[in-house]
């Protein structure tokens, strides 16, 4: 049973486009852990990251290999195109053992296929690529030469296919249904937790032609005073009367996200508050008013900016970030960012979370969008109109 | 608003028994990275662990620094009983950004706090402690030593008080609801996706008098042929007739986390699975039956090798490890596991997951039993029988 998302051919054009940046930088061999870039280049899927794992592209073999926990072999077997021969497990003695480590076993795949490698790529400041990992890996390889190939394939995944594309979109509508169940079940008197149930069934469910699967990151809920909080888990206390609730959510599509934040308002917002949203969203439609191919990142966070200094009202933090695949903890694809001085190009394909947060000293609003970009413009990932939500 | 899962007193001991630990290996410094450890010795509770942070005890001061993005500042202040001059922000230009690196501000707080430190004690194979997080640091305190002090604080944690063991019950009561739900809901024609969403649902709601929180994994489903992996996801397909299915499941309060798994038979299982279901429960009852303070980790292991091998089975994967405190990828402690060598004595207030999965060529089953040892034996975190679930 093979269970590919995509074509065989679409993983060889993206193992190819890798192979091209590994020439760039001369790399003779590019050890890959970051499992989102795992899943992109040959499928694999389990939640096995939790122990060494790694696809290795050589320059001098067509396909990667992939290795892993003996017991996560089967899933590569079944998730992944590669024959038999390019799936080599470790025994489970290397797992969370004092004595061994698997990245010594890795080495050990790595000079049996390529003994003459000389330059070794490692994405040094991947998730799941701890300290040890690279130390023992260096140690098990005197003779080459390490570079840190960081992002690499991350920048490969930035432009989305419009296979890739369809996936976020079915994110996009996963993530709608989250959020209405979430404005339906919250009211003052409701715990947190129930609220946060809602959102997890509306998340798994999906919709009747396709399911959603976990996000990479637990709904991020800051209620009353805790709506000044960026990423806040939630409590099993009550909504109180008169308060606000900042809600950021993903659905998420075969390891696709696409996320969104609403702020919930329990009772009748001052004045002040609703001017605050009435900002935010002036701010989000001067941003997308620039998106198109040809802009930059900066260019949309400038625009925002700009819209909202004519309020005084300023945001420290980065305005989004690049998204599409994704495995916890973040859903930003930690490439391109919609900030000063990021003077990345936007093209065609390419998607964001246009995120609008805003977390003062005495409360937070949080209303943002997640778009594609598209031949002319952009394409909304969600729908959910943007404005602040009152509850009254 | 202070949000304390423990007394202010029971922090500061944790803090002691960290700091003893570090005098054992001579530590000045020790940087702390890994969430559970943190969230163990302050009670920050983010999810923020996907830029850098750090707790940072130092052996000249009382209490730790917390180093982390500054909009996570604010959550620092409500959920840690750590003075303001004690919480210490970077901006947001450190984040993902290519020309700096967060590393290069812990470098500073600790140079600043303790300026004539020696040895610096590092996470080294710590989850979100990276290659490069390392590498940096490293780069810019060229006159300290760094030495390994990975699980130094994982085994402190390694026994539990009983204000912990109390929140473990907790957990435990969720995933009894949690599978519950999943045997209620699963059944041939029922998407999987759907039981995970039933699922999900009682895990947050928890009880009525507290409720629940995501655990590090989502729940590992193999349905059918896929009950041979050991860390699948769920698709959207429905289940089919005459198949079985194993979940693995873990209800978490307050970050403890208590597992369990079982599996359940659609339809009528035949005789060798049945069977093979007989071994593994004799099994389990036989290595609970030498849990005590004092025996040994490889004890229970053998006793549980003993049984199946009287049925010509063998399990090649460790029986199962320590549990508590946990943030994603896994919610195992990475200290003791349950296995041939480890000779990790036990005692009151340890507890582990007995994880007997077997994975065959042709199927699977799982059905476990997490645990927490007591003055003369154990107590069951979960009181679900032990039995293949059958749904005929």
């Amino acid at each position: 049973m093979l269970l590919l998302p995509f074509s065989e051919n679409e993983y060889k054009i993206r193992i190819r486009n890798v192979k091209n940046g590994m020439a760039e930088q001369s790399l003779d061999v590019l050890v890959i852990t970051e499992p989102a870039n795992i899943y992109y280049l040959c499928g694999y899927d389990a939640w096995s990251f939790y122990t060494v794992q790694a696809l290795i592209v050589f320059q001098n073999a067509e396909l990667p290999i992939w290795v892993g926990r003996q017991v996560d072999s089967t899933t590569a077997h079944v998730t992944t195109f590669l024959p038999r021969a390019r799936i080599v497990p470790y025994p489970d003695v290397y797992v969370q053992n004092v004595d061994r480590h698997a990245s010594q076993f890795v080495a050990d795949v790595i000079l049996d296929e390529f003994p003459t490698a000389k330059v070794i790529g490692v994405e040094m400041d991947a998730y799941y690529y701890t300290a040890r990992d690279h130390a023992e890996l260096v140690k098990s390889m005197p003779n080459v030469r390490f570079a840190d190939a960081e992002l690499l394939v991350n920048w490969v995944r930035f432009v989305k296919s419009d296979a890739e594309v369809a996936y976020m979109r079915q994110a996009g509508c996963i993530t709608e249904l989250m959020m209405d169940s979430a404005v339906k079940a919250a009211m003052p008197g409701v715990r947190e937790c129930d609220v946060a149930a809602a959102i997890y069934f509306a998340q798994m469910s999906g919709t009747e032609t396709f399911g959603g699967l976990p996000s990479t990151s637990p709904p991020h809920m800051g209620f009353g005073s805790r709506a000044r909080e960026a990423h806040p888990i939630f409590s099993d206390r009550p909504i109180a009367p008169d308060s606000v609730a900042n809600i950021e959510i993903s659905g998420c599509r075969l390891r696709y996200h696409a996320p969104m934040s609403r702020t919930i308002y329990f009772g009748r917002p001052c004045q002040r508050y609703r001017d605050l949203a009435a900002y935010v969203i002036d701010g989000i439609d001067a941003s997308l008013e620039v998106v198109r191919p040809g802009a930059s990142c900066e260019d949309v966070e400038l625009s925002w900016a700009k819209s909202l200094s004519a309020h005084g009202v300023k945001k420290e933090t980065r305005l989004g970030y690049s998204i599409g695949i994704a495995y916890t903890p973040t859903w930003g694809e930690r490439t391109a960012s919609l900030r000063r001085g990021d003077r990345t190009i936007l093209s065609p394909g390419v998607a964001f979370h246009l995120m609008a947060g805003l977390w003062l000293e005495d409360t937070g609003i949080t209303i943002t969008q997640s778009f594609v970009v598209t031949d002319k413009g952009y394409e909304a990932l969600t729908s959910t109109p943007r404005e602040l939500i009152v509850k009254d």
